[in-house]
């Protein structure tokens, strides 16, 4: 079993850096916060007497030598960034866990065939930069390097710049390196497993995503002295698309969601009818077929709703993944860990979106998850408990020992 | 009549402070491009043989002296500041036209028994600080100091503290000048002279209005691993409450309106449900109950939107005045000179506030208007033709000299 002291510890020190206003996290990808919280990262692995590589997208990785020249390593990992007002295990727990399963082999002395990295993603969160999962989807060979270098975030700085910016601009190419296998151990972000009291869930699925950015332009105009008659309400467009939106999701029940969660005027002044709403749209499911029924039901109504309004529409996708089924002998090893261990189990697909499912695509890859508390995440109150921590990261390391092979 | 050609003038030299991005101003209250604008009006003044008063709200004074010393002074002003993405001429017209015509007297060596006061009101937008009309709403008596003092832009500034930054706190108390007259030159910002044909708006009253800032408490919650079932999302009441105030406005007809021009998500992250929705709501009409029937109406059916969501409700009031008539013998002064002047005019009732309506509660008032372009204001498309903007200021300089008296 692992250190789930040191674990924890680990876990609180990570929290200091980017603190939220209430408790949480915000250490936003490229921020000053993610280059002190890499850093600290940094030292603690070279402690533990990895060494780093890092790749053009600011992906870090720590490698402990496997005892076989030849043996393609095993990757563990999550992210480190965090939403604006997050919490302090999303992502985290999965690097200081394989963090931990590292520095626990090292106590017990045990070495592994193939090498292991410990990883953190740059940019899992998506929040300064759409989309989520950004370095893992160019490892993947999913999204181009150029692409993801001109993202913009809210300001309008890119992706590249901020990079270089905080320094950590990594000279790999990104995705020359070859897995033997990836696993990833994160917090569930959603109510299943606490509902049904089991602290480990084997992940067997991802579910799909798209996010479809909405530009609905009105005509700006006076609050006051605009008769309604001549108003083109490019607020009102936004509205009836956000139903539109909820309908959508509500019609593929059970098994997809849909909603909006940022949201731009322009000009955004109170006595100024917008003329530019710009939103997005995030709807998800594990069936393929519903996911792009969801998104071709509102790409053909959306814009009528636009147009009866007279305002004009625009429609982009900014962010996608196909739903994904992880690999069987992985998750099997998980499920079987979970059991040896004694610890309470259940398979489940993930709600969200992991670096996992772009590895997936590239190695046998699989998931752990462990509860968090009423199924609260992507807010500052995201709460767990050091005993799920350490139970998930003791299958975790189970599962590793098993797939690096001592 | 004035000098057109100077007016038009100082119009595109003072549009030069604070450019916006399509041929507009960003000229926003207590900002840097204010302070520059206030500045270069000051010197303008003073080469005219004015002396300047400041009160401590910043509202500038320009004095021409009257040739009796026992006469109370004729105002007449608008405002400089602008919307973030305004035009050239809202609120800019009517200042720099009262200073043509102090100007255009000077030209003439005409003196007058009341002296004349060209007036720059602060803060008439209310787009950085609500409410607007914020410096004549506390000259009238109707909103106190201290809280004018505290409000609030975005970033959380203060009124107060952004006043002593520009180094426009004055030294008057406000309101404690007598006006004996108060005369405001503005452009329409609505459809109505325009569709008319009409040169010159004769402005008997002003509609009255009622901002409403509603805050919604949602749960902030992963838009991925949260069942719809689970969501408390304040993003979906928003658009109800908008479709409510859109209806309540349309049973309303004819003359009500009501908008929506400032949203807030927080956090506004694409995979996050908003933890909080914060807007404004503007309804107007020239009907105080009708007015008050809208409010009255939004503030019974908005809470039971929100709560048959989950959702968490407020509403505050952050911006009010009644309907107001102007002065009858004003207003024929008015209609009487356009008609002397041979310009086209018709009766007209301000769709927008203006300081105008809360001098009205402390002096003899009235308003002047000229026609704009597709009735486009709010807008940095907002266009007039030098020609309307001189007959507007032919039209207020024969009003002031009449109420001046020579
Ligand atoms: N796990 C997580 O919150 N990832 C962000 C991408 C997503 O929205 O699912
Ligand atoms: N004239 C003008 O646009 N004033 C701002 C206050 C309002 O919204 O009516």
């Amino acid at each position: 079993r692992i250190n789930g002291e040191r674990l924890w510890d680990s876990l609180m020190e990570m929290a200091k850096i980017g603190p939220g206003l209430r408790g949480g996290n915000n250490r936003q990808t490229l921020t000053d916060a993610d280059a002190e919280g890499r850093a600290l990262f940094r030292s603690w692995g070279e402690a533990a007497g990895m060494t780093l590589g890092v790749d053009k997208m600011g992906t870090m990785f720590l490698t402990r030598p496997g005892t076989d020249p030849d043996a393609l390593p095993v990757y563990v990992g999550s992210h480190l960034d965090t939403q604006p007002t997050g919490g302090k295990y999303d992502g985290v727990l999965g690097v200081l866990s394989a963090l931990e399963v590292v520095r626990s082999l090292n106590d017990l002395g045990i070495k592994t065939k193939h090498p292991i990295v410990v990883t953190n993603w740059a940019n899992e969160e998506g929040a300064r930069f759409a989309p989520a999962m950004l370095a893992s989807g160019v490892f993947a060979g999913a999204i181009p390097l150029d692409y993801a270098y001109g993202r913009k975030d809210p300001e309008g700085k890119t992706y590249g710049d901020e990079l270089k910016r905080i320094g950590w601009l990594g000279d790999e190419e990104v995705g020359a390196r070859k897995m033997h296998a990836y696993l990833e151990y994160h917090i569930e972000q959603g109510p299943i497993l606490e509902a049904h009291e089991k602290k480990i869930g084997v992940v067997t699925h991802c579910q799909g995503l798209w996010w479809l950015e909405v530009t609905l332009t009105g005509k700006e105009a006076h609050t006051g002295s605009t008769p309604m008659n001549m108003r083109v309400n490019a607020g009102l467009a936004m509205s009836r698309v956000f139903e539109l939106v909820q309908a959508v999701a509500m019609e593929n029940q059970p098994g997809c969601v849909g909603g909006i969660g940022q949201v731009f005027f322009t000009p955004n002044s109170r006595n100024v009818l917008p003329g530019k709403v710009v939103f997005t749209i995030d709807i998800r499911s594990p069936d393929l077929a519903k996911l792009n029924g969801m998104r071709a039901r509102i790409e053909a109504e959306a814009p009528k709703i636009a147009e009866a309004l007279g305002v004009g529409f625009a429609i982009e996708p900014v962010g996608h993944f196909d739903p994904v089924a992880f690999d069987p002998t992985l998750v099997g090893r998980v499920r079987a860990a979970a059991e040896r261990l004694g610890y309470s189990h259940m398979d489940i697909i993930s709600g969200a979106g992991h670096d996992a499912c772009w590895a997936a695509k590239v190695a046998p890859t699989t998931m752990i998850m462990c509860p968090c508390v009423d199924g609260l995440s992507h807010n500052e109150d995201e709460t767990i408990t050091p005993e799920w921590a350490s139970a998930g990261a003791d299958v975790l390391l189970h599962a590793v020992l098993e797939t690096a092979e001592i």
